[in-house]
């Protein structure tokens, strides 16, 4: 077999990398854990007819075909890889509604595959990690005060550069067009959803184009989408555009809810931005995107929102709330700009030098020793010179080396170069040094 | 929406079963660490050529097609489901190889995709555990005695019946029947692999008819597929069928030792059972089967083998020795069964009772300061009575319930009933509550 290349758009990560990925899902998970959510784990496919409901996301679907496929068996035909988490999710609730416990708090983490022209960022198969609260029929909006706080727990835990949310609320901008007479609230959303892309007077002549909104209109639209504040003073400033409206009332008292419990929580973490609106139609309250510092260009690494109509049956519906993280996305830049990176290569902690062939057995033995006490270990490959043993840990990061000998055993740490003997019965590498660790590269 | 509906062949598991895959696999990657095994993902897909590169398993293959593909941009044409995870990480080993350090001992826990018809323990969606250890150029055979003892830890850490590991040595097989003069070892392999499925008769005859075998060349074929001792006694009754070769004396003595390392570490756990032959040509040494007491028809749990020429680039050979859990496999028979289950639903060790809708930040604060301490909390979703909120947590399993009041926090053991004023500062609930636990159903 020749060479292989890699993939454009499907990334890999080297070793240090890998160990870096496994503990950020593990932290995640144990975050989210914590709070909770419980685990699911749904199939990677999906039928067609579900994956184009949206209709918008259709050219990035990755169709299924066996290579050599029955005519007279068409069981699995028309499926495609699932490009988010929350389609199946939606799926999974409806198909199991009788056998869950609402309110149903579960976590996700899975790669998801879209057929998009690979860039910075954007994969073709990528990680998310996703969090959602879904109840029968009604959602308290206490939840909405919830899932950023879970959020802000999981990313703190990580060495990861500063992250911002910024949170809005899609019944506030709605409420205020509608109090300000606009004839189409959800339209107005969606043109002033694109002021970062075309600019506001691009997005005022849209109002008038496609709203027939006057100049005095417009200028209120883009006044409320400039409101910025790391506190609840949004409040003020939307007062102070003298708009009313019912809606508009409920969706500013949320979104301090909100960001009062962020500030409390998370201090600096939320930022109350009225600009932002998030595409998708379905959002109907809190809407959330999440950006990490010096890294603005890559786009929002956790978004999602409040959604009262994704999962509808017959006479049921589930709204919910949820929040997705990027996880390759964010993997991506840091791993590729080497700011973060693993303390070692492997899982092991200490490697067992190999005095000679014959005694294998008793180095396996004191191996499981370790290991029955949670400590990873190997025993070297080969009884090459101790130099070479050494060496072999080195290359790898792995922080121990266990001399058997016949006045018992000796470890060293080949940091310090310090070398002392032990019980191997109680011996017990510093915490730091137990597990590989993430760190700034 | 209406209702959806399962799919055929794609798995999913209802809340507890998710639990239990999350500890399932949990366990599997704590054990295999604690050997010094390294996580590792690899992407889903590989071009289309790498997975047919062994032609047997075309039809089973699922073929990726962006559904509006773009004529000008072929990159992701050609383009599979993995079917194993042994192809991938062969594919990742040869791209990586300078920046691996070898020997290179991995795991890789992913779903695999097979367009098979579904039926009980096949799926077209399935879970594999995979371990593999890979040098480069010669891998010393002790890694064939370690592979199992990996396997036997991660197994009996699960409340899993019993399993039985049958282990054969293709050197066996063919300095065997080189030494009785076959004209083609490993046409006479794949003939007795066939023995469990066609009977020893028909074996006979296929081997007169094929390999032109003699009746005491055939006869001496089965004699040797019925050996199968708990221990290294198969060596003398090898032996007593008086055929002589080299490549044979080697297999016996990597078997035995393969045999008496495991009758050390996990007594009953192995069986040298000499028709083991494993349907795959690559195989070059050792070969493993597992079994689950009272499953056996499931077929294999947990195979592998020594490979020698699985990748390969120019002059370059990675030979290597690998196992992989069937995990769906399983999972399915057991949780079909009601066999496994988990201890409750949810991470939640502590359900927050809600004294009324004011009191919810501090409810919040307390629930905090539990998961400070890594005590899973929620807090309830409404100011409900106390005998809803508590009905909410039986529900889910959740076995403690906190009471904040004026004059402190009492915490209630809900199965117990037993109610006491705690310290949340200092409150611990027992080990075996903290997290759900796998559990025999």
């Amino acid at each position: 077999m020749s060479k292989p290349t890699p993939l454009s758009g499907f990334p890999e990560w080297l070793p240090a990398g890998q160990i870096v990925e496994r503990q950020v899902v593990e932290t995640l998970r144990r975050t989210f854990e914590l709070y909770g959510f419980a685990p699911l784990t749904t199939r990677a496919v999906e039928p067609m007819d579900q994956l184009l409901r949206k209709g918008e996301t259709s050219k990035e679907v990755y169709v299924l075909r066996r290579l050599q496929a029955d005519a007279d068996d068409p069981s699995d035909s028309g499926l495609g890889l699932h490009f988010d988490l929350t389609v199946p999710f939606a799926r999974y609730v409806l198909e199991n509604a009788g056998k869950l416990q609402f309110p149903f708090r579960r976590y996700q983490i899975q790669p998801c595959w879209r057929g998009e022209r690979p860039q910075e960022g954007r994969y073709r198969e990528f990680l998310q990690a996703d969090i959602d609260i879904v109840d029968r029929d009604t959602l308290p909006a206490h939840y909405e005060v919830e899932l950023p706080l879970v959020i802000a727990d999981a990313l703190r835990a990580l060495p990861l550069p500063a992250v911002t949310m910024h949170v809005n609320n899609r019944k506030l901008c709605q409420g205020f067009y509608t109090g300000l007479g606009l004839s189409d609230p959800m339209e107005a959303i969606r043109i002033v959803d694109k002021i970062d892309k075309i600019g506001p007077a691009a997005v005022a002549e849209q109002l008038t184009a496609v709203l027939g909104a006057s100049d005095a209109q417009a200028k209120a639209c883009l006044a409320l989408a400039e409101i910025s504040t790391p506190d609840a003073s949004f409040a003020d400033r939307v007062a102070a555009l003298g708009v009313t409206d019912p809606l508009l009332d409920t969706g500013v008292e949320e979104l301090v809810a909100v960001v009062e419990a962020a500030a409390e929580h998370a201090p600096g973490l939320l930022v109350a931005d009225l600009k932002i609106a998030r595409g998708l139609d379905y959002y109907t309250g809190t809407v959330y995107e999440t950006f990490l510092a010096g890294s603005e260009s890559l786009g929002s690494i956790c978004s999602g929102g409040r959604y009262d109509n994704l999962a509808s049956s017959g006479d049921e519906s589930y709204p919910g709330v949820g929040l997705s993280i990027g996880v390759s996305r964010i993997l991506g830049r840091l791993l590729g700009r080497e700011e973060l990176t693993a303390t070692r290569t492997v899982p092991t902690c200490v490697l067992v030098a190999l005095p000679n062939d014959e005694s294998r057995a008793d180095c396996d033995r004191l191996a499981m020793a370790l290991r029955r006490r949670g400590i990873a270990t190997e025993v070297a490959p080969a009884a090459q010179k101790y130099g070479k043993q050494i060496r072999f840990a080195q290359r790898r990061g792995i922080p121990f080396v266990a001399f058997p000998g016949e006045d018992g055993v000796q470890i060293r740490d080949i940091r310090s170069g310090e070398q002392v003997p032990v019980d191997p019965a109680t011996w017990q590498p510093p915490a730091e040094d137990l597990h590989p660790r993430i760190v700034a590269g």
